[in-house]
């Protein structure tokens, strides 16, 4: 049996503790440490013992020199960017960023890294979500006469157009002003379709997230996937497209 | 057995064609005459044959004279009540009419008839729609503090928003500018799904058009219902209201 | 301000648990114990203190007799009902089960306390799957001819057909074993759903559920409903049947 | 402008009648004739006068050389093949056959005629279902672990399982003893849902149908994707991975 790749993750919200249990729970990756904010001083337990750092106190080079890691994981927020990208680059430590809210400069500071170690950034990057935006790539250049439209549905408290869907708009050259619709109800915890309408046949591809878990799912797919790669810059599509050449060989 | 219920149409477009095959097709009404737009003059078959006369020729009071009819049912156009609902409510014919486009003086043509017979109005006049109407208006008051979204899917070609969602949004006190999404791609029929979201579950009430002889299943079942009838002025909603009522005792 | 309803609850488990949150959110009721099975003694961590008892340490009459309340609801096991079902009965104190296993016995137990007590009895408590059940129930009688399936879509893990889908079936007249569709993929919380096939359109009235928390708050809603009712044998079917002809006059 | 590619068609039933107008319709082929079953002597009339021989009446050679066509498109009956195929097979035209109920006799034929000629075989030639068909093989290649099932919901009257839903399970490596399941409700055109179980994420890819005239959108599709190919035995699905492969290049 291999060893399993080593992993340092940033942020332990909603979202960072359910990936951060996810990889826990595969054999095939080892959580090596957590960085997560010092600002919020509630306990998060884990189902497994790791050693847990908040980011005003620890200095980076010294946590990945002395427990050294093949990835960093970023579930935090946009900032966590400008403090670990150079010394993880120069390391060769590769990067997967999850982070939603990233500005121009955050994105500038990945791409430069990405100069020296492999780096990828996907804002959705469960596997189900890329998946419908590649397929629904390819249905569009079949079916270039088809219209289409987004319906996404979240939790009333979401206020904001999901991301997600307005990535999906982009990638499948729609205008998300017009042709993302979204619903704001309850507690749905997220739901995106793409509908391709024909004359006579109606196609939908649609994807329901159960849990935020989803999201420790998508990392480990992206760690496994990246593990090896050369320097430069992916994305999750990106990943997830070479998947569907390679099935079509 | 009893004797048919006797059956004038006015309109024999798309969907008064279907209409008229629906009727023609249940032995418990007898479609006795067709009153049709004299301006197009392209054929139209039915599978059996009836009496079909051009609306700029004929004198209706001479054709109920004539033919005897228990309801007229109108599938035409806004103007055509203003021709026929003083003659039909002085002979105590019933009016069923499922035109959409009416504005106020055509319904004020129409509530002035009800004085003198019963007339059943209602721009959807399926039973299922009308069904999912009555169902959610119960859901609103059941649960007034679930969120509440409609989504309707049409045809690529129909530019404007569903008046059947619109009037969804009016009977379940939504906004409709808020929350009435509309989805415009290919060539689906119509879909009106009503989306209640709680925190813990949400409950989608969903109705699919197959084809425009839906039209015709629920102008039969209005007839039906609405036969024998006192005076008045009723609307399909309010036919499914009492079919609730009456499955509830 | 009213004094709260006081509740005790039998079961800690998956379900019990996201009751018990549930009741200790709502200020209209409070939590006064919670009797859980000896056997496990992982601990459970509820948001607010509430004294929790073991059912192998605890005596019934004492409890009840020190700690008084209105309501005791099970999410436990079948057996628990013929602990606390007489001297809840002979204290007056309300009965809420939504315990699914039940065998005839357990049943004819909780009968027998009906005839002392208020005693609601649903393996599914949810408001969404009894709205479903009574809006389906109402179609059938309005539509007799339409054909009627039951899909229920569940975890992989969950091997026997769901009791909901079974009841749901039961009340609508319908087949178990040829109207029933089970698929049973992935994390699939719950979904049931009722297709209405009608010649020319398709009424589906659909479940989601998202969590648990639903049956808690399900339970509130039959703890208010219920509070100050009659001594006898009731169901959340009859309920919310209730609720439907209240919305309806 | 191209000359239109030249087109025979046999068979004239529902399916085929929704074929021959979509090809009537379409500038970029040209139906020169049709032939039919003798047996039903039911008048067709097609929007465009195209000739009609019965196919007891007709010799196909003779047929053939007085008015050349490109391909033939066979929407009839299974014994058709084995009139026509080794007379195209001779002369260089191209077979497409989307009959459904062949048996080894009949494949053996078209297999044979396709040492000479381009001869494509779908029994469900439709974009969409093979759209979702591809899609679906390569998510099983993606996520060999996600748990897989399909609904497939048609009216009332249609007594088998869909030969579309059990030809995805073989391409899906799914037992449709076990994992199909069916719906027979009212007049659903018809509807195929293949769903993707993972633990926290689920995966939706549907079709519905709206008319039959999507056959011939798919015959179109296939006839302009085969043309000026060297001969050999094709699927839809083969031109459709072959779509998608070209889209990810």
């Amino acid at each position: 049996m291999e060893a399993p790749i080593r992993i340092g993750l940033f942020g332990l919200g909603k979202a960072g503790k359910e990936v951060a249990e996810q990889m826990l729970s595969d054999p095939a990756v080892e959580l090596a440490w957590v960085v997560r904010s010092g600002r919020s001083a509630s306990p998060v337990l884990l189902t497994k013992e790791v050693p847990i750092c908040f980011s005003g106190e620890v200095r980076l080079n010294d946590l990945i020199e002395q427990n050294h890691v093949d990835f960093v994981v970023d579930f935090s927020t946009a900032d966590s960017c400008l403090d670990y990208a150079e010394i993880a680059a120069q390391k060769g430590v590769g990067i997967i960023s999850a982070v939603s809210a990233y500005k121009k400069h955050h994105l500038a500071c990945l791409k430069k890294a990405s100069k020296k170690t492999a780096v990828l950034y996907s804002p959705n990057i469960t596997l189900g979500i890329n998946f419908i935006i590649i397929a629904g790539k390819i249905l569009r250049k079949l079916a270039p006469h088809a219209g289409v439209e987004v319906v996404e549905e979240h939790f009333h408290d979401k206020k904001e157009v999901s991301g997600t869907a307005i990535r999906i708009a982009e990638l499948l050259d729609l205008d998300p002003a017009k042709q993302v619709n979204s619903v704001r109800v309850g507690g749905i915890v997220g739901r995106h379709e793409i509908i391709f309408g024909f004359p006579y046949q109606t196609i939908r591809l649609i994807h329901d997230s159960i849990s935020r878990a989803a999201f420790g799912q998508g990392a480990l797919y992206a760690i496994k996937n990246l593990y090896g790669r050369p320097k430069g810059f992916y994305t999750m599509e990106q990943l997830v497209a070479e998947g569907f050449s390679a099935a079509l060989s």
